[in-house]
């Protein structure tokens, strides 16, 4: 057969068949289609069966995934239809509550990475996880199985990374000041990370403000043995590919099983052969912890896992009640960090946790006794060598770092929230925060997001600025604008709370 | 917009739009599409989307689904992108092991039925089902809710019906011989079952060897009354539209939690206002019931679910270690049954069967004691009065009442498997003959299925046959014959099993 390249965006993997074809291959739409090319499997499809669509002897391919899978239109290949029904009876085993082998792992992971698994079934996992659960030896396995299905980067000395779960906005800046901070006191940090999944902005949308994130492997190799360090995104490298799969179905469900938590960052992790990494456990409204006690759960995961894999971990449970410093979004955080890189000083909530990871990791390469790394952090960033290594990264990664904070643009329309009356602000509500952000434009609008004027505990007055909405559209703007004026996303406390008549 | 009707068939509902129109409309591939005529919300769709495929202002709908929806081609609809979250919240807190409410079942099943899940999500649905379970409050809800979502059927005099699980082959047929006797004992009868899923027949595909199943609910309640019965297929009826979409995925997960095996069956058997029901339960080797006690409490589960709705149930657990009858696959099936009909004889497994289904039907109508039905039934049946009552059900189906065994064709295709050693049948794998029976390409080919010689307990020669698989299609025989010789479908014990050197 030959293929048909098609200007087609969908959910999922879709391959387009005229119904005589169908019929000759006895495939029928529950099927999935195997296609080959030089009789090597290179992807499996959900079969759309149409006679108007395609013609017989085509295969009708999106261009997104042809391109991905480097096919070329017209080129002959192969179909057959085929089944997962031993990784189906895998997860029916599950069901039952019974524990699933090293085999039944790989199996499993390796029909979901060749695309054999379609949604149901990958939704069926990641139910299986949220309810059945795993114990640590299927978790591990799942991590191995997980790296052995993607590509490894390999340094030829130690490597160090940091990490946070997310869930509090203005989080994603940190890694701006950590990783060069981490450089400075002689560390070797290959930081990549995914882009935003559902928080304002990522780590990689918020660098690629100032410099290319979307590095090959040779590009990231390069830039730790010439910078010392990288901040890239983990788009092009292909590192455990399932952890891709599965939070596409997890996002789509609002599911984050705390197996698949773990499975996922270190499945990464260990693909780049990190040795010393550390987890930041943001808890407060909002994020994905509610409570101490379950950030202590996930990191004694965290910690059991990577110790199977030599990789030392500590984790750092921190208040995740407000935002990361005074921004949100893409480009105002890298301002926000820019201009902290430059002066040495920074908001004391993007300080204390970015001079916590670098200490922490510090400590970990035994370069400082456990309690000393943190000061050694801050006198790094203070005296500007920081800021230096973080030049150099920014010049690695293709971007200017003579680059100055006013450079960096944003939103042309903008609209500010004021406060109704006097007092102390007692809550912000992050999630409020996200929404309105994201209503704004951010993180596909670099230049949209949110400014504050306050944090909690700061005294207000009737008519006080709070923050300030930005965006590239004032159409956006006005929706993010409706979403704020409708909750309440900053509290301000008085004495007085209500008066009887 | 407008919409384009395209001919293609896919495993889920599918809307192609134009990217400049998703844009305006601000959706994704990640969102659902709602689709609204004359301001009335008519079904909800994945958007694909595509600018070689339909053209701006264009809304590509598969033609099946606008057939189904009563669309035509051109006619002027509105779209807008819609989320499930509050059905996919109602799931994360099932997760966590939480019970649903009244109000939060109907609301995923108001969702799952508008189309506004996904496969993903109702995999999800299925698979909590699987794990978590549901306690007997949620499933009456949920077997509610399934109600409340279709169509109803009333009639103006109790009706009773019978059901099997299923899980072996051959079963198809019983209720040929059943729901005639039971009318022919004065009870009204409006039997509805669905086409064969995994099965190679189901009952609608097997009486429509001989008749019309796909009947409309006028049709159905006519037959009832002019002829006391009818043996129908639920297609056409829109009953508890929740069942047939959550089959669909339980099938392709290969998942059949009992509470959904309830639901599914009470929710088409109280929108036909059912009061009393017989649930035959099979239990042995390849049936979805591995032991008694398993059955038991599957039984226990119905006769709970149906008292809450003024159904009485009596659940048989019958002995499913192998095939009723002598034949399998829908044309051989009902030559079977309708030789029996006319004979007034039937072999013992199909004949006590159908008698006890009969009696214990007559028994629950309170017009005999308990334990003196069957007889009455034997009676009935042997008679002739069974047969007469099935000729006047397949002259109300459009079928001819007069037609002869030797009138329904078998495949052309023919191979017959023989015995190569001398003993007695210890073992016939219902499973195997299922995969042969379909294989061979039974349901859908009518003529297509097995013919069996044997049956537990028979003594055999080496060289006496075993049974002979039929085709329409010589590809599909000797596809069924290559399984067929890979696997030991039928044991054949001796005195001597080894002989060592």
């Amino acid at each position: 057969m030959k293929t048909r390249l098609i200007e087609i965006s969908f959910a999922s993997d879709v391959a387009l068949v005229h119904p005589e074809d169908a019929r000759q291959m006895g495939i029928d739409i529950e099927s999935r289609l195997l296609i080959r090319r030089n009789g090597m499997p290179i992807a499996a499809f959900s079969p759309m069966i149409s006679q108007d669509l395609v013609g017989k002897g085509e295969i009708g391919i999106p261009k997104s995934v042809a391109n991905a899978l480097k096919l070329s239109d017209g080129e002959e290949v192969s179909a057959e239809g085929v089944t997962a029904s031993e990784s189906l009876n895998i997860m029916a085993k599950k069901t039952q509550g019974m524990r699933l082998s090293r085999e039944e792992i790989r199996k499993l992971i390796a029909d979901m990475v060749s695309g054999l698994l379609d949604d149901a079934a990958i939704a069926e996992f990641v139910t299986l996880q949220s309810t059945v659960g795993m114990d640590d030896d299927e978790i591990h396995e799942l991590i191995r199985a997980m790296v052995e299905t993607g590509n490894k980067i390999e340094f030829p000395y130690p490597v160090y990374d940091e990490h946070s779960i997310g869930g509090v906005p203005g989080n994603s800046k940190v890694a701006l000041l950590a990783v060069p901070t981490s450089v400075a006191l002689g560390l070797k940090v290959p930081k990549t990370s995914s882009r935003a999944i559902t928080s304002p902005s990522g780590t990689a949308d918020t660098m690629e403000a100032l410099a290319n994130v979307s590095l090959t492997t040779e590009e990231i190799r390069n830039a730790v043995e010439k910078a010392g360090g990288t901040i890239a995104w983990t788009g092009r490298l292909n590192l455990a590919p399932a952890d891709d799969i599965m939070v596409r179905i997890e996002r789509r469900l609002l599911l984050d099983p705390p197996s698949q938590v773990v499975a996922s960052i270190l499945s990464k992790k260990v693909s780049l052969g990190i040795s010393g990494l550390v987890i930041d456990l943001p808890v407060g409204n909002g994020t994905k912890l509610q409570s101490e006690r379950e950030a202590e759960n996930l990191a004694a995961m965290f910690v059991k896992q990577g110790g199977k894999f030599n990789m030392s971990i500590k984790a750092l449970i921190t208040f995740g009640g407000e935002p990361i410093g005074y921004t949100i979004g893409p480009n105002l955080e890298a301002i926000e960090a820019l201009t902290a890189l430059m002066k040495g000083e920074a908001s004391q909530s993007l300080m204390d946790k970015a001079m916590y990871i670098a200490g922490a990791l510090y400590e970990m390469a035994g370069k400082a006794n456990i309690g000393e790394g943190e000061a050694h952090a801050r006198d790094a960033f203070k005296s500007g060598k920081s800021y230096e290594k973080f030049k150099k990264i920014l010049e690695m990664q293709g971007g200017n770092p003579e680059v100055k904070p006013e450079d960096i643009p944003v939103g042309e329309y903008s609209e500010t929230i004021y406060s109704n009356k006097s007092g102390a602000v007692t809550f912000i509500d992050n999630r409020a925060l996200t929404i309105i952000s994201r209503l704004a434009g951010a993180p596909l609008d670099k230049a949209a997001g949110i400014k504050l004027y306050v944090k909690i505990g700061n005294r207000v007055k009737s008519g006080d600025p709070l923050f300030k909405i930005y965006s590239s559209s004032s159409h956006r703007l006005s929706e993010a604008l409706a979403f704020a004026n409708s909750v309440k996303e900053i509290e301000i406390g008085t004495m007085l709370l209500k008066v009887f008549p």
